[in-house]
């Protein structure tokens, strides 16, 4: 189990190393450019998630994300004890990631994010949106495409920066970690709650909709 | 059979929003940039067919395209009744998608495109090189590759983005679902019956042409 | 033997769709910003590449160039008859596929180039690097991992229009095609030769030094 | 032996020929748009990483980085002689490229980069996590994915460009050679002592902590 746990917080670390990281120097290099700063924040968290879903998922699953934990809790495949040590491994994981990115980019490392735009209620419908896909990627890939999974996540994530409103967090953990960067992925932290309520809604939506959508017995015609 | 429309329904629906979504957050990031708003767009749709072809593959055949649904019923690889089926939720699904797009972006729901360049005999010849590619990408997959399939429709139309004058289109119901939103993936509606008719056209060439040049058994030379 | 080349003459003018194609569109969006244009120029090549050599590969061998064929004739891989044949079939498909580029986008058909720059000694030694390091790929990754070969060459000539300084001709057919068209891919057709000269010096190296490098039993130590 | 070292020679001086090459072609075209120029130089290193480790893999272990070749060292999985020969052909391969490139872009063969931001604590721990995330990606790779290992080391240094501060050299052969190229991706020469310290470091801290972290046999929970 221990191992489990460290694959779930270092993954989230890098996770939002590549997040915020990206943002970061992206931010510093295109300046107003922001259409281009997302876009290369887009390839560079698609890319490290690739890579550490490729290699953690053998060893924990690969979930770095409490709205995955729940599902897989829901779908009985994930006890509760795991479920809950892995939620907190992953928030302590991204947390720990945000403060490493600031260090490299030598920047305080305690920060508050003040980005305000991040709230109201097409937002969340996005966020919900967002989440819905992931867990259709996730699990319809289980269902269609295991082996695809890494590629699966990435590519469906570097898009949704693009088509989702709001760039696509889809993740509480993420969510919550990025309250604690004042830079380009930063979200004030009075509408975190928000975004991880829309993010609930959705594993709730999808874990009942997949059962009909992704059965793996079609009914007869 | 529900289980297979139903997919059809939802994959078209998550198309247009990959479609029109990241157009939509490309003009408001890009502005007058517009090379750089259709880069984006071509990332996130090719990222979308990735996933979801990956996903509904084996459920529906993933087609979300009727212009795809009749080169498979003319092959008599689809039944008169489920290509019917499937092209009427192809289009429902795409209508739904833009609404569902539109409210993720605070935009009013019901819109009418007022695009204007997409007509003309040129365009119409890259709508039917376009769509033969695709239908070449597809047929000539599954003749050399079928497990590459999600990848190579998903990077052809990536790539088709650029290389026809019409950004590729090759899909009726995306053509039509694309009438109802006035943003940068639009197109007046009264020019949407001219890229059906050479996405058709595209549809009879290719199925003509393919007998000989993807011939499983290649003559003796 | 006429399916084979009528897959190099269709694949070869899909190329030249592509590579004509696509800088048309990124010239007119892009203007002056040649570095975005050429970031679409490539991405776009790379994905029609892969779709290509993924369908005709099996049917083929999907060459669409004249420096691979005439590798694969040294090396006793290809009969004399067809390679003459495969190389008219890539350099009338290449020509084809820019005349049906430039119908797309409502340009004179038949037009000659103008641009200047593509001469000189140090661009006939890009042309050496990019010919060798596309001929690497192809022996090489037939040798240590033959089913990528349409990924390993698609990514090396997205690669290759940035790192060798002539953005990557590397092909006989079409540098002659390029010759056709007074657009953003244009060459001046007296520099043709040139070109040409170097990418097959190229295949004499190549074929030489990969004896060694590329051996099937490495030497003991 | 001789054919495992001409490997690492060719392939750490066609890796240079893309870091460099791309570098200067962005800067050329993009001018100060450092931004657009790193996005470039990123995917054109990506590229061809993917390319010289699918094919040199089965030839020599496509190291071309005396830090991976040192974990193998440490592993006992590289005897001392060829991990010294290794590391000396890498060293050379990695000039001999830098020099090549100098040439096709008709610049001076002979440079000494003056290019003096890379130093300093922040841009050393940049390079610890650049070099363990490289290892973990190769290590972890290795472990549970291995015929990925070409897309992962190439996809994580793709994104690692924009993740770290230091954009990602995570090789002492690739950082002796940049010192000698005044151009986009060179560091002074003074620097480069510090950057291969903080990779050293990375592989002391990986050998470590992947003990735990990969091992084969998780604990019962």
């Amino acid at each position: 189990m221990t191992q489990k746990l460290a694959a779930e917080f270092v993954g989230t670390a890098l996770l939002l190393i590549s997040i915020v990281g990206s943002g970061i120097m992206a931010q510093s290099l295109f300046g107003d450019d922001i259409g281009s700063a997302l876009l290369a924040n887009a390839i560079a968290t698609g890319c490290m998630l690739f890579a550490i879903i490729s290699i953690f998922g053998p060893i924990s699953g690969a979930h770095f994300n409490p709205a995955v934990s729940l599902a897989f809790f829901l779908r009985q495949q994930l006890s509760a004890k795991l479920f809950v040590a892995y939620v907190l491994c992953q928030i302590a994981g991204g947390v720990i990631g945000v403060w490493i990115t600031h260090m490299m980019f030598d920047l305080s490392v305690i920060q508050t994010s003040t980005t305000l735009h991040r709230t109201g209620s097409a937002q969340w419908l996005a966020e919900v949106v967002a989440t819905s896909g992931l867990l259709l990627v996730i699990f319809g890939g289980l269902r269609s495409k295991p082996d695809a999974i890494p590629t699966l996540v990435a590519i469906y994530i570097t898009g949704a920066y693009w088509f989702t409103a709001s760039t696509s967090f889809a993740n509480p953990a993420v969510t919550i970690a990025r309250g604690f960067t004042d830079t380009f992925a930063g979200i004030y932290p009075g509408h975190i709650f928000g975004f991880i309520m829309a993010q609930f809604i959705a594993v709730i939506i999808a874990s009942a909709g997949f059962r009909f959508l992704l059965a793996e017995e079609p009914p007869r015609k």
